[in-house]
């Protein structure tokens, strides 16, 4: 065993080049469909160096889930800063929204969970992000109800399972209806939103 | 050119022996790891025969999507039996819960749609059953709210997409929670479902 050199800014960049072409090439052939070889051609880089920084393709995965949950928490922090949690998340329904309906984000984010549904591997990966992120939702929720003096009668893992749900949901229906009216979808998505918070 | 021989029961019987095994192959490999070959091997059939029936993978999938379009009309004319439509819709939100977070069914789902986000073939088969669908979807939608004499406030399409979204999004939910509340996420459901539908 030997410890490995302290992280130096153009490592970091290789790794994320790295990254970036495996997201490209996941999204265009699949999990399965997307070699070494591939992503070593997008990034520019020896399959050896791709290799020193990840043991194989679901290290990638699990790479760019912890990209994806350093996201989620960021923006979950913006929250955090409000005044009126509680009407900013309703107030912001469009930023999931359009998070949601990226084809850069949902063309890699659905052949992950569709992995994840046959790769135990993968599962863990998504599972264990999840678990994390779900903790940080329902302590938003919480915020948001407590600001307002509202005692919930749903259970909060509940609500917090549909909104999920919802937001996340709307991956799908964009492949299936690209034409959605978002600026519409938007306000539906309020009164659904707010209805289970104020229950 | 020659007209194919009228469907028998017995061809009808080996076509079905062809989709169960693909969506089982494209379930546990994704669909561009399933084989010709792993197909015939699972449904005890020919290649030969397997391209009697479909030209190639794409046909499978069209296939697939129309059957699965069959059973979502199933349920949307079960529902249009009803005398309270409008309390019925609320009432059986448990049905598209169960169905949705089924590891039979979203394990093939998620996997169509991931293909569908990069094959124009495949997202041409789910869009087009797609609109088939939100056009009986929206007239339920309708009738339940003319049931009540309720004029909306929202675009009926996108309420349509939400309350999909939210259904749909259950799947990818599942794949990361398996441990969901679902007697809780019913209740949940049932009050952004009732909110949408009353606004």
């Amino acid at each position: 065993m030997h410890s490995a050199p302290t992280p130096t800014a153009r490592s970091e960049q290789r790794r994320q080049q790295v990254l970036d072409a495996a997201a490209e090439c996941f999204r265009r052939y699949g999990f399965h469909g997307a070699s070494i070889a591939q992503i070593s051609k997008h990034s520019g880089m020896s399959p050896g160096h791709i290799y020193h920084f990840f043991e194989n393709k679901e290290a990638i995965i699990a790479a760019i889930v912890e990209q994806h949950v350093a996201h989620v928490l960021d923006l979950i922090a913006h929250f955090e800063g409000e005044d009126d949690l509680f009407g900013a998340l309703i107030r912001d329904v469009d930023i999931p929204l359009h998070e949601k309906t990226d084809p850069a984000f949902f063309g890699l984010w659905l052949e992950i969970l569709a992995e994840a549904s046959r790769n135990a591997n993968v599962a863990d990966i998504v599972r264990g992000a999840d678990t994390l992120l779900r903790a940080h939702v329902m302590r938003l929720q919480q915020k948001a109800r407590d600001g307002r003096d509202i005692r919930s009668a749903l259970d909060p893992a509940a609500v917090n399972e549909v909104i999920m749900a919802m937001f996340e949901g709307l991956s799908n229906r964009y492949v299936q209806n690209p034409d959605m009216d978002k600026a519409e979808v938007e306000k539906a998505l309020r009164v659904a939103a707010q209805a289970m918070l104020e229950v």
